[in-house]
């Protein structure tokens, strides 16, 4: 039988994730749900299921078309401290980028954690280990082509870096200006990896 | 005429915001408060008002009673670095300790800041700024003493320190160990001010 669904599936989770990105998991009715994704509430459930398979459908969503850009960007440069200013311009691209919300759904969604089913934290919690270690390979990387000291340890800078993408997530949300987070590519590139 | 309240409101406060570092605002319910405060809804109302004033008091009472111990941290000790150690030991400490929900009230209500009036966001906006600014007064004053080089810029040391503390908050939400929050201390102490 031919498929006979009259909307664009991929249109109507990137709509929810657009959504869920910007109030998260508790603050997101599905009278919003469906207001956004101009679908009703049975072809919501048939397609997508319940609220939290929505949800975590919309995370991976995130996961592969956003949060894949910071990935993309640790590995476009040449050098490990050229990639480490790339990651974090890209965080502050992401931030003030008017198509989006602003802010990051892996951040809000761990904040929130309260909300989620021990699945979703394994995800949310494996996002972060896998940016951490995409970072110490980089800085590791770096320190093989004599580009960084070698008295420099990788996995603290993956420790460090990765905190202060999540905080510089939380101060873009409570409103600190481009220009104070910018400060924050110099701090990382020339005095933590100096 | 005598106060007539048979209840204590100073706990009454606790335990809401309790709840709401734990939950956020959007996730905690007007029931849940009445279960936690052991109060009716309108004993609720009368005493605290609606569950945006109630959110509000409850901030406050965060920022007083926790927020507060990060800044004291920052003078109790001898050295800047010492301070640095400490405060980043003290955001720790408090997520682990087991008679508070973990996280920090101040950074989840951040990423939730869409369900917040103009009012919050200008007192969790400007509790970060406070924040900002004890770190970078304290490595200034570490630079007076001749204990911290003169050639670090105390500004994007405040910036860096306040993302840091934010980010490990959710680090430690997303279920990173101890072991792996303490490498922060390191490499803000001995990396970022050596």
């Amino acid at each position: 039988m031919a498929r006979t669904k009259s909307f664009n599936e991929s249109e109507a989770l990137k709509s929810a994730m657009l959504l869920f990105w910007q109030k998260g998991f508790a603050a997101t009715s599905l009278k919003d749900l469906e207001h956004v994704m101009a679908l009703n509430p049975t072809s919501i459930y048939n397609t997508f299921g319940n609220k939290r398979q929505l949800f975590q459908k919309a995370l991976d969503c995130y996961l592969h078309n956003i949060l894949s850009r910071l990935f993309e960007s640790l590995v476009r440069s040449k050098t490990a401290k050229e990639a480490l200013g790339n990651l974090l311009k890209e965080v502050i691209r992401l931030h003030f980028d008017k198509s989006h919300p602003g802010g990051c759904m892996v951040v809000l969604s761990v904040l929130e954690n309260d909300q989620h089913d021990a699945k979703t934290k394994k995800i949310l919690n494996s996002a972060l280990r896998q940016l951490r270690s995409a970072i110490t390979l980089r800085v590791e990387q770096g320190q093989k082509n004599g580009e960084l000291k070698p008295d420099i340890d990788g996995r603290i800078i993956g420790n460090h870096v990765t905190a202060l993408i999540a905080g510089m997530i939380a101060m873009a949300k409570a409103g600190f200006s481009r220009r104070e987070l910018e400060t924050l590519i110099h701090s990382s590139t020339e005095v933590l990896l100096r």
